[in-house]
């Protein structure tokens, strides 16, 4: 009897894990939606015109497949030990934090927190990391997070000019800053026009500038009181900025103490890998009086509808989606999962710990330089703190080799300097090795000196809170750490149908890798010879990249969607200024646009035109026409979204690209929706010359409650030349982001979810988010109004229910949102991008049973909210006002008009499973008004807890 | 200025991270209990005679240091493809299984489900895995897991004697079976007078024996239809046993439709990692009238207090603790956590998917098989699976060589046969090497045929439950990890106060290596040379071992605690023989052992004579005595705990010992309570002349929801010779486990601790755990009375509350165990080791706060309880008697008499955090009475969800 194995392939990654729906769901799924195939949905969905004509067609790997080869991949790093400093150490992450944080997906599939009922867990997180960072920089306000210490110092800069009270157009730049923050600020300041002055602070000039930036201690160690300075700028109404490192402020007299009125920094060495550049979390703090200046995202205290303490967003109004092309930054993404990670190793070590730690690695570092002077050697740095800078003269490149042959990385300064930075892992065998490469042979010295001025010395207390003080038993850290994130709903409970946020799975597979040491451990400036690892893995990543988008070359430099904005748009600026039209400085943009989209093009001095929409959501072809003739040879760029914000694949985009080029712009398409064009359709092909890509939207990096995200960029053959350099690694145009390749590690994820979807694969799961749109939006209509569709009636892989008909009756959207908690579900996307509606997105990963679970959940609200259109109870009497429903409400004695079954148990929730928010509806005026945006003292929690 | 950094060590582990109370904490504590310091207590607590000289020194590594050195003994072992075969097989874990279950402190740190309200999601995961293994060996009933495949068909040999009416003394042994399972059933046979007699089941001669054991496939490959040796069988009133393969019974006539009685093997190849050896979960399943001789778990489905279903253990009566020496088998532990992967690969992969694995493995080898013949080769096995054996006369070696150069592991088969066993990560590239090992090196065949006879083709359904039929999109499965682990309280949310149980910290660091391919990967009976990481683990492992016991000599082979007790009792009759005394069969045991030592005394053929308590607790001196004396030369051993049970450091042990050895007996004694006595007390100094250590008590390999486990024992010089061997490493006895070192890979987490604590934090982890118990002790006296304590009043690691005098209020111990899961804990050892008392151990690694947190519980029961003595509220009134109080009794009408405050948050209950049971108490009798060991039809759960 012959045998031939059945024609099925249990490693289908694609079909059988990644994508939600099985074919027996999707049959029924396009009965709903009333088409035979779904090809025939996506013909009707997506206009032949714009429809690509060659499949992506590479083969998938299945999981273990994935994982041989990327440990194949690893083998091809080499793991030294890397002392080359310049912002990035080598760190000890706590075991138990990888394996409780970093590897588990209740916080890294978190969304941001911006419905803070059901993210009360990671915003305490958060806010223990403000007030970590408050408590060490010495100011009293900080944020959650931004994306590196080189925009970080960046940010500062332009949060200075728009602060100081001097009208100087220059901004100083201390030469001992890190040559990437300097450069990053340096591409920021050209198109603000603002100039940027380098030097030794001594001779900066007070009255010419609105504000400095210091590094302390310095890139090649130096550790200088920065008073004198700093007082200098305030006599002349300037801006200070210090950049800093949090272990050396340990030791070391504050910022705030020094007068500084800013502090930005890295916590990458709070516990976080290195990664090749990242991700990590950079901090910012200030003043109390500059805090609504700040960039980035705030946690604060607030109270919930019972008068409990609850977390939440501050200031949220200040993002950038809202204050559109007036926006002062397009901070977007933070680093929330970093951010999560270096407050946990806070947590973990407190202030003695920490500052052993400090006092440790300060102790190598003295003998280090001790053991070298007694040797002979030079070193300018006469104060430091873990970082020495050595004159080796011709020996320099003697010296470096003499490293390497022991596994260390030194830092090249200059032509005649080596910089040593001594870090947490350091130890005895570290500093031998260290003195055999100058090849001292002797036992480095027992002790030494203080390595900078007593009076230099940190004297005030830091991290007092309670948080702080726990006690340190693992068991204790665990347990902590499994409350917080029991608190909040990620995707590893439930569907997150965000619209435009795609919110997909993570896989594991995907996720493994990036806690493996040769992946973790490699310093971004290491050697080009000991990450070829990296280099297979991001070539290889560019390239699909490419074959997907129809561009021609790929930056993988920023590190969040609105970064890869910004370098798209300095791109085609260069583009412009080296063709001699450096003057084309207008930039049409719908008026649907994420609010990145004119926030970015103001960074990079353009002038943002909005073009209207028409009726039906899509493009007014005309007013773009208008418009665009109207800029005539000034047009520098459009920048559209596609397929629309609107979730609509609009006909007339090749038009819209066209009369662009024919006035010589060029055409940005935003990649936020690249979910539904994967394998269908190439932006570079319909038009675009530049696209972002969040590859933590698209491309599986999972949202990390806030951050990381990814945002390289790609481009037309012609713009190549102008994508981002690095001083690290070359290029004409200067740096976005501190690393070359971003947040490198991440990348890993991106290419591990191509890699096992296969082209096809990949293809398919863009069908099947379109599909499960469809299928929502087909199922929901009658109930809810389903707002822009193509012309054949289709939405594409997202739909935008219209709440605002139930105003009448008193029901707000945000009643719709917090209803849905009670269900077990995060919200859509609310009011954007139309007020009162809801944006529903439920990507290709999501199978019919939960969205199932999902549309069962809007159609209960629905009849809920006929009930209050009806008068059979007010809506300030419903389950829908008074939601979320908590335990307490349960416990508590029930006067309520509607029961406690209806209340908890609405139709979808599960029973035995169920989520229950940690608090009530959280009160968001109250917030902003009693800004709180560190640890609330313990008295507070005592109060709670009665 | 001079500088020394602060004298402060922030990678402490054993201070920092694995002793839970603090320096601060641990001075309350002993000011609670009444001394002035720690060494104070040591010395009321341990008589000073018993204290050891030498404390243990070995320096601890920190958590990075630790992983280093794993990583660096990692690479000493040689990760080949292994197609050895013999019961283990190269499998691929799926990543979110590997993340969410074996790395997830929810799953890994859970206890044995004894208390099932709090057990309900690894409950269901292993009743998947009954009803998997009943449907693919067609058998009825399963149990929830044996150790492995070997001992399991032990097990279902002495099942045999008891269950077959043939009145016949011996057991045939199928020639076809495994080497390592014959070698264990010989080991298993010997002492219980059981004649085994191995041959060609032609050759069996059915009157003479009360069962038989078949493999199949056999050993060597072969597929042979048994059915009619069993009818044979049948007709002689015997037991027919099938040992068989999972994977190959998704193609293979299943064991029950050839009329098989019990069936047994092992699920290690549904998606557990070989380990170099295990743990991997053993399956039994037997025909429904034998259900209740199985040994071992069986969950099963009763309803709870509302009516709802509800999962629990079924037949709990049958344990061995409760049998004693009248116990059939002394399975205790099983292998949970590896049974609940095994079920989920199986829900994973569902039916199809399966029968796609099994069918691609087949058709390699239908076509390897095609290619060697083709090429000229012999191979005896005509019908097969997976497995084949090629006749390679002289050229044996000289292809096992060719292998290895390919990088595969064949078997050696006699002395000139090779074996060759595929499994679900042969791809074409392996079976291309294997082909060039032969020196074949034309493409193989494309196909071939069906490599056994149609009529062996399983034709039956199998997994027609829908929970194999769930959606197995990655999104869906993680959810229902999550899902399961959430209803269940594990060491992660709270402390596991289990008596004799030691629930200690399983540290993040100690759990990693175990998944790393290196350890993972490897073949138990891999050459020597290729696993020379593992033998400097186990090497350096059993020296500490020895150091810290006072033995000589340690065997790593036992894989439970229960195996470790027989292991050292048949070393202990070894010995006697070859001393000529094998006559002596009597076993002296206190009336208060585990129920295990009696049950493995008789195990070993001992005669097992009680000896009584005194009123304190301790063991009766005089009894102890007359019995030893009475037994006189015929006395083999006593076995005896210490600290004892009742959980005080006896005076006398060293007396009991020396009485023992003064009529030619052995001591035994059981490592159970070895957490008290770590670097203060030698069980090897004080008289002992074998133990067994259960390293998941003691050396914090987590219980894994109940199991794995780990029993090495070691032994006085004089007992080294006679310890377990194995047939593919040698020595003189035979084997009790199915691998030469047990669970090998978890012995990484035993040694990880030791490395990380240090000889010193071993000690004072010991000692914490015994200041622990006393400050629990302290604290609640008055409240509660505390029985048994030492001449000084004190107790060692643990303390007895007797809850005996409310039982005149009609208040049980069951009350106060359920009322405790409100409080979000796991209740003590209920009734054990004297009925109507709770045995609390806090363990060293709990701190005060949540010491504290229990006291307080444990209090405001006590006045509860008041309230029920007083009159004030009937006891099934009270909130005692309704606990554990559920989601579902807060939204249904409360009719209580009591608040729903108080019924669910009595002190001590988190509020915000807290912990609610997914069922009401569960109805045991109705479980018993209506026993359902396979998941329980559809409608149920439609029933249930009404």
């Amino acid at each position: 009897m012959s045998f031939t194995p059945t024609d099925y392939d249990p490693y289908d990654f694609a079909n059988r894990r990644h994508i939600g729906p099985s074919p027996a769901e999707m049959d029924e799924m396009l009965k709903a939606v009333g088409v035979a195939t779904l090809d025939q949905l996506i013909e009707e969905t997506i206009p032949a015109t714009i429809r690509q004509g060659k499949p992506l067609t590479w083969a998938p790997l299945a999981e273990h497949e994935l994982l041989a080869k990327m440990r194949a991949v690893a083998a091809k790093n080499k793991v030294m030990t890397s002392l080359i400093g310049q912002g990035y150490y080598g760190t000890v992450t706590p075991p138990a934090i990888q394996r409780n944080i970093l590897e588990n997906p209740a916080w890294y599939t978190a969304y941001t927190p911006y419905q803070p009922e059901i993210a009360q867990g990671r915003l305490e997180a958060l806010l223990n990391y403000q007030t970590m960072v408050a408590d060490l920089t010495g100011l009293p306000v900080a944020n959650a997070s931004l994306l590196d210490e080189a925009t970080a110092a960046a940010e500062a800069m332009t949060m200075a000019e728009r602060s100081a009270k001097s009208k100087a157009r220059a901004f100083f730049v201390d030469e001992h800053c890190h040559p990437q923050t300097i450069a990053v600020i340096r591409t920021r300041a050209l198109p603000l026009g603002i100039e940027i002055v380098v030097g030794d602070p001594d001779d900066m000039d007070p009255a010419s500038v609105f504000g400095a930036i210091f590094q302390y201690p310095g890139t090649w160690g130096h550790v200088r009181d920065l008073t004198p300075w700093i007082e200098k700028l305030h006599a002349a109404k300037a801006i200070a900025v210090v950049a800093s490192d949090l272990l050396a402020l340990m030791m070391l007299k504050a910022p705030g103490e020094m007068g500084a009125d800013i502090a930005v920094g890295s916590a990458q060495r709070f516990g976080v890998p290195m990664g090749y550049g990242g991700p990590h979390a950079a901090f910012m703090s200030c003043r109390d009086d500059l805090k609504r200046a700040m960039p980035g995202r705030i946690v604060g205290v607030s109270i919930d509808a019972h008068g409990n303490k609850a977390y939440r967003l501050s200031l949220q109004t200040r993002e950038q989606h809202i204050r559109r092309e007036k926006a002062t930054s397009n901070v977007c993404t933070a680093q929330a999962l970093l951010a999560v990670m270096a407050s946990f190793y806070a947590v973990f070590h407190g202030p003695k710990g920490l500052r052993a730690i400090a006092e440790r690695v300060h102790s190598y570092t003295i003998r280090l330089a001790k053991a070298l002077r007694d040797a002979g050697a030079t070193l300018p740095p006469k104060a430091f703190f873990d970082t020495i800078t050595v004159e080796v003269g011709v020996g320099q490149a003697g010296i470096l080799a003499a490293a390497r042959l022991e596994g260390l990385n030194f830092r090249k300064v200059g032509q005649d300097h080596v910089g040593i930075s001594l870090d947490e892992t350091t130890d005895e065998d570290v500093l031998r090795r260290v003195l055999r490469a100058f090849g001292i042979h002797e036992a480095p010295p027992a002790e030494g000196d203080l390595g900078f001025p007593a009076e230099m010395l940190r004297r005030s207390e830091v991290l007092t809170h309670p948080v702080f003080h726990m006690n340190r038993a693992e068991s204790e850290m665990m347990r902590y750490m499994r409350r917080l994130s029991d608190r909040d709903l990620a995707l590893d409970r439930a569907m997150i149908p965000l619209g435009s946020c795609t919110m997909k799975l993570n896989a594991a597979a995907e996720m493994m890798p990036i806690t493996w040491p040769e992946f973790g451990s490699l310093h971004p400036f290491a050697p080009f010879d000991q990450a070829l690892g990296y280099k297979e893995a991001i070539d290889d990543l560019a390239a699909k990249l490419c074959e997907i988008t129809g561009y021609d070359a790929m930056s993988m430099q920023p590190n969040s969607g609105a970064q890869g904005e910004y370098a798209g748009l300095l791109t085609i600026q260069a583009y412009h200024r080296a063709r001699g039209e450096g003057h084309r400085d207008i930039c049409l943009i719908p008026v649907s646009a994420h609010g990145t989209n004119p926030a970015s093009a103001q960074m990079v001095g353009l002038k943002v035109v909005v073009v209207k929409s028409a009726p039906n959501g899509d493009v007014d072809l005309e007013d773009f026409r208008d418009k665009a003739a109207a800029a005539g040879a000034n047009l520098a760029a459009c920048m559209i979204t596609y397929p629309s914000t609107h979730g609509v694949f609009e006909e007339t985009v090749r038009e819209i690209c066209d009369i662009t080029h024919s006035h010589g712009g060029q055409v940005y398409i935003d990649g936020a929706n690249m979910n539904a064009m994967v394998g269908l359709v190439k932006p570079g092909e319909i038009g675009g010359d530049v696209s972002h890509l969040n590859l933590h939207k698209t491309f599986a990096i999972p949202h990390g409650g806030g951050g990381p995200g990814m945002g390289p960029i790609g481009v037309k053959a012609h713009l190549a030349p102008y994508l981002p350099g690095h001083p690290e690694t070359g290029g004409a145009e200067g740096p976005v982001s501190a690393a070359p390749y971003g947040s490198a590690s991440i990348l890993l994820i991106s290419w591990a979810y191509c890699l096992m979807m296969g082209g096809p694969g990949l293809t398919q799961a863009t069908r099947v988010a379109i599909l499960n749109a469809n299928y929502i939006a087909a199922r929901l209509r009658g109930a809810y109004e389903v707002l822009f569709m193509g012309n054949r009636g289709r939405v594409a892989h997202e739909c935008i229910l219209d709440t605002r008909p139930f105003a009448e009756a008193g029901v707000t959207v945000d009643d719709i949102a917090k209803r849905l908690i009670d269900n077990g579900f995060h919200a859509p996307t609310m009011s954007w991008p139309v007020a009162g509606t809801l944006m529903v997105e439920p990507t290709e990963s999501e199978t019919k049973a939960e969205i199932d679970r999902f549309i069962t959940a809007l159609l209960a609200i629905r009849a809920e909210i006929k009930a209050v259109e009806a008068g059979e109870i007010s809506a300030e009497d419903s389950p829908l006002r008074h939601a979320p429903h908590t335990v307490n409400d349960l416990v508590a004695d029930w006067t309520r008009k509607y029961s406690r079954e209806q209340g908890c148990f609405p139709p979808g929730a599960f029973r035995v499973d169920k989520y229950w928010p940690p608090v009530g509806r959280v009160d968001n005026v109250y917030g902003d008004r009693n800004l709180i945006c560190t640890c609330p003292p313990l008295e507070s929690y005592a109060e709670a807890a009665e």
